[in-house]
């Protein structure tokens, strides 16, 4: 289709469905267009910026299909990670609140089973699609009731552990269920690993298979007339019936059809018609495109995955000029590799995200995609450490929270070198509950040997990360998402480690803040000669001879952090002065002990208590010649 | 054989042998001999009591051929779980020092790094040896080495997540690394999942697979012996080498072989040779048997994996008839499940350990084995809740670090109705570090919504996991390893939610503490009529009006827990008191922050300051006059 197909042209269709029993309404004929109608509204709506286009794009011919065959909210329809359901949202009555998603009061940029009662499941993390089904499946037995589940899982979710984990537990189990295997042929940067180029290959073979089990009979009933489609569909297909021409999910024991197109409608509507009845598991395996129908997000649909703002008629946009902590941590590496035989960089799955774009077109060799598998990126990181490499594992703090047993377990416990590179650390905003990066000071601090820095710019995160390959044990940095300032190449400034730096003199009352907190502790306490400010940038080890020293002579302390309240950095603070015996009283600001719904950080930040304002308030509160404003 | 055989028999050839250099002494036809006394004395050594006898049993034939084949240490052999390795310990210069594997100062039950140079990885949790083994041999690769990377994994091992990502990661990286799957057709107790159907399967179909890539050439050289030398073996062995009949090891891009008798040793050690120097990963398939050569062990190896003491010769053993904390858990939830449809039961391959046999013989459809998965575990959990049933998660402390994320995001965002009924929490002693589950305090504490309870004994167990099944939100409970007094069948305390109970009145100095902290705080308080015992059976929410309470009315308060003390129970009375800025002297006791080495539960304690002569030594220093002894 040419880009202006795209422009406003009426949503005839569309109009009339406010609800999945409206699209019933709808004949079949029409779905295609109806689809149509709904990727124009959903460029549209994504042409503000912030959302995910591409893999929305892609999903919505399957989603028509899905709720033209299923009744939901009776039948569950799961979305694995939930970025790709702007369909669905539409189809279940939210189409006018489409503007309002990722904003605060809106609606969620995943689903979420607060917002709707089509939301079958509240997430926003990668692969958790097939456990959630199964249970919902199992307990759909147990009760003895009779409703459908089906799961939409993308080929790089599927390749997530919980994932290939679930499909064994389902085979095992053979209760009544759809998996929707929603091929684009990469997440969110390019897919890596051995299932990816297998999918690929069975794009080339065509093939259509049956598992053994309870559903072989029904299976017989349709296989003929699947048979004769999908020759008609492909004159290169070939079916295999015979149970020892096995591939990975028939020998899971999941029943398995396709390849088959992913943006033919119609088809997928027979096609799901037939395989939701069918006892035990069935994968749907679909091919569709990323930026489906968009030629500009075809093209390139890893940046058209999740783009800024751009114009829908040409889909030009402005590049951000802007230089993140990722582009800082990025470029430290590819410079540290550079130096240092012993480097390497390892993502799961997130290589554009971590601003490793450039390390790993500058040192092929010493970078590893691990895929969507948070456990695997970290004990690899140990098995690299093990034998003599300074391995940094490069991580958003959400996802760090899928590798907490191999971090205690396969790093920690022998103390091994590995750096951990936390990003969109703190709140991060539009993404919510689920991508907020808030627990890392907590789960990692409890963790016995270590050792966990914020950084106040992109110069200290370059010094902890040069001093992270000398240092012995495991080293997290954690970072906001967000930017900073970018220093010139070579920049390695020294650092004492383990300690705190005095940003502000002042010792009436006296705040402790790293990272982004350090930030709004400055401007608070700008023009306040009383009070101090110092630079928290180790949580552990703590700085403990300045800290005492702060205590015995500060009337009050502050601690702000961008981390959950509860066994976070101020009760680090408190723990100390507890073990020392010091009185002084401690304000911990932090993240309350509640999950944190999508708004932009400062929102989120304000409200939570930690931004300049609300530390201002704070020492005025304990008696501190505050003036109004800050 | 016969049990006689298993007698003191001397043991001529391992005698000669005390390293890796010496075993390649001895020619090919001394090696079953080797392994049979090899297998003689760990019976004799395991037959005192909670050693790992069956797995060590089964996999003394392939580490003979593994150390024959390979230099180690300069090649690495990884054993996942490592608890099987015992033959690799006495082949690497440990053979004098088995009889102090578990205890104080001796051995690990497991490989450990520190332990041996030997020991490839520190290890203890399921699945994490093809992550390390693939950072090693990508650590090999980038430092321009060429050591052999050898990991040898259990199936059931091998359907844990990370193990089955690793796999994809690995098929598509191609580095050279032998992969021995250890196929013994259980883990610990029976295994489950469709992978393991599909590995009974190729046992039936006995075939010889390889896949493309950089090893096909020399894959051909070795092929027509190995097709003779399988045909030779088995008469029904069938081979394939047309790549289009994948399996899902293939599928992955790893070249498959087997399956092979895993008691073969001289054919194990022809076939390594060959495989180790191939090019690109391989999985050689082995099929031994748990509890090889030990008839009783053969016959009944989930009672054999892990047995008490017993009489090498005859295999008698006295039952133990103590009642544990997982018989009064699996008590209860059998009864709860006849009073009530909505209970269900998950555990990732625990089913023995955690007292629940009799529960999935009592409602089998109300049970859910997920094999090694813990992951799939707590996510099943939250589907089945969303779908309206009261899903009891049973799983160990140490394991449940493996489902962090899923507890954060799959079950606490939501706020769902879910149960974790959380076993060997506290310090578990001999099986060490990996095992100990002292963090659960901490990473629970800080995920918001969930609550933590900690029962005194088996009715405050029942009247909670009662509670539980109305409860509104996620709910922890963790009790100890170790035994209880059973209680009546029937017995359902009441309990008022969130509530502390008083034990021991007294207002000088007030000890709080749940669980097992609880029995040390009630012996040490006996007879001093100034100090006060509290209940703290709930970590969070805490009793905030008795802590409140108390905190006013004590010179001092003593906190005890069998967890951390970084972020732990006593964090959160002193983040409680601090924002309330009550300033009672707090003394913090619980597990320090390192990890704790294998040795007596009591031993752990006192050296950790929380047992009862501890406390008391705490009461001391506070000024109670405290009689000497306890």
């Amino acid at each position: 289709m040419s880009a202006d197909s795209i422009l406003p042209s009426g949503t005839p269709l569309l109009d009339q469905v406010s609800s999945p029993d409206d699209l019933k309404r709808l004949s079949r004929d029409q779905l295609p267009a109806l689809a149509q109608e709904l990727r124009d509204e959903i460029t549209r709506v994504c042409s503000v910026g912030g959302l995910h286009l591409a893999s929305s794009l892609g999903a919505t011919d399957l989603i028509v299909a899905l709720h033209y065959v299923l009744n939901s909210p009776r039948d569950r329809i799961l979305f694995d990670v939930g970025h790709q359901a702007y369909a669905h949202k539409m189809l279940t009555g939210r189409r006018d609140q489409m503007a309002t998603v990722k904003k605060e009061g809106g609606l969620s940029g995943f689903t979420k089973v607060s917002e709707s009662p089509h939301d079958a499941i509240t997430v926003g993390h990668a692969s958790t699609s097939l456990a959630n089904a199964l249970g919902m499946a199992m307990a759909r037995d147990a009760l003895g009731q009779d409703y459908k589940v089906a799961a939409v899982i993308g080929d790089g979710s599927l390749t997530g552990g919980m994932a290939l984990a679930a499909l064994n537990t389902i085979g095992d189990m053979n209760r009544r269920m759809l998996i929707v295997l929603n091929d684009n042929e990469m997440s969110i940067s390019e897919n890596v690993g051995a299932m990816n180029k297998f999918m690929r290959g069975l794009q080339v073979q065509k093939w259509f298979q049956e598992g053994e089990g309870a559903g072989k009979k029904a299976m017989e009933a349709v296989s003929k007339p699947l048979a004769s489609f999908m020759s008609r569909a492909k004159s290169s297909t070939r079916h295999f019936f015979d149970p020892a021409s096995v591939n990975p999910f028939a020998a899971m024991g999941v029943r398995y059809v396709g390849p088959v197109d992913g943006h033919n409608v119609q088809e997928l509507v027979w096609l799901m018609e037939r395989l939701a009845d069918l006892d035990g598991p069935t994968i749907l395996h679909v091919v569709t495109k990323k930026g489906k129908g968009l030629s500009y997000a075809e093209a390139d649909p890893i940046y058209w995955h999740g783009p800024g703002k751009f114009d829908p008629s040409t889909g030009e946009f402005s590049a951000s000029k802007a230089y993140s902590w990722s582009n800082a941590f990025g470029d430290a590496m590819t410079e540290l590799a550079a130096q240092d035989p012993r480097t390497f960089v390892i993502t799961p799955a997130m290589r554009e995200g971590s601003g490793l774009v450039g390390y790993s077109k500058a040192h092929p060799n010493r970078y590893l995609d691990v895929g969507i598998a948070e456990e695997v990126a970290v004990t690899a990181a140990a098995g690299m450490a093990l034998q003599g490499l300074r391995p940094v594992v490069a991580i958003y703090s959400s996802f760090l929270q899928r590798a907490y047993d191999q971090v205690l377990h396969d790093v920690a416990i022998e103390n091994l070198n590995v750096t951990f590179a936390i990003d969109r650390a703190g709140i991060v905003g539009a993404d919510g509950a689920t991508h907020n990066g808030v627990f890392d000071l907590s789960f990692l601090r409890s963790i016995p040997g270590v050792h966990i820095g914020l950084p106040k710019d992109a110069a200290e995160l370059r010094g902890m990360l040069k001093y992270a390959q000398t240092h012995d044990g495991p080293f997290a940095i954690r970072y906001p998402r967000g930017n900073t300032t970018p220093v010139p190449e070579g920049t390695w400034p020294e650092l004492e480690w383990g300690t705190w730096e005095r940003v502000q003199d002042g010792t009436d009352v006296v705040i402790l803040a790293g990272g982004k907190g350090l930030e709004y502790a400055q401007k608070a306490a700008t023009g306040l000669p009383g009070v101090g400010v110092v630079n928290a940038r180790f949580v552990k080890p703590l700085d403990e001879a300045m800290l005492r020293d702060v205590a015995r002579n500060a009337r009050a302390i502050i601690t702000v952090e961008d981390n959950t309240v509860v066994g976070g950095f101020g009760s680090a603070v408190l723990e100390f002065l507890n073990a020392e015996g010091i009185k002084t009283p401690v304000r911990v600001l932090g993240i309350p002990d509640e999950f944190q719904e999508h708004a932009t950080v400062e929102s989120v930040h304000a409200r939570s208590g930690i931004d300049a304002q609300a530390i201002r308030t704070v020492l005025a509160e304990l008696g501190v010649d505050v003036p109004l404003g800050v």
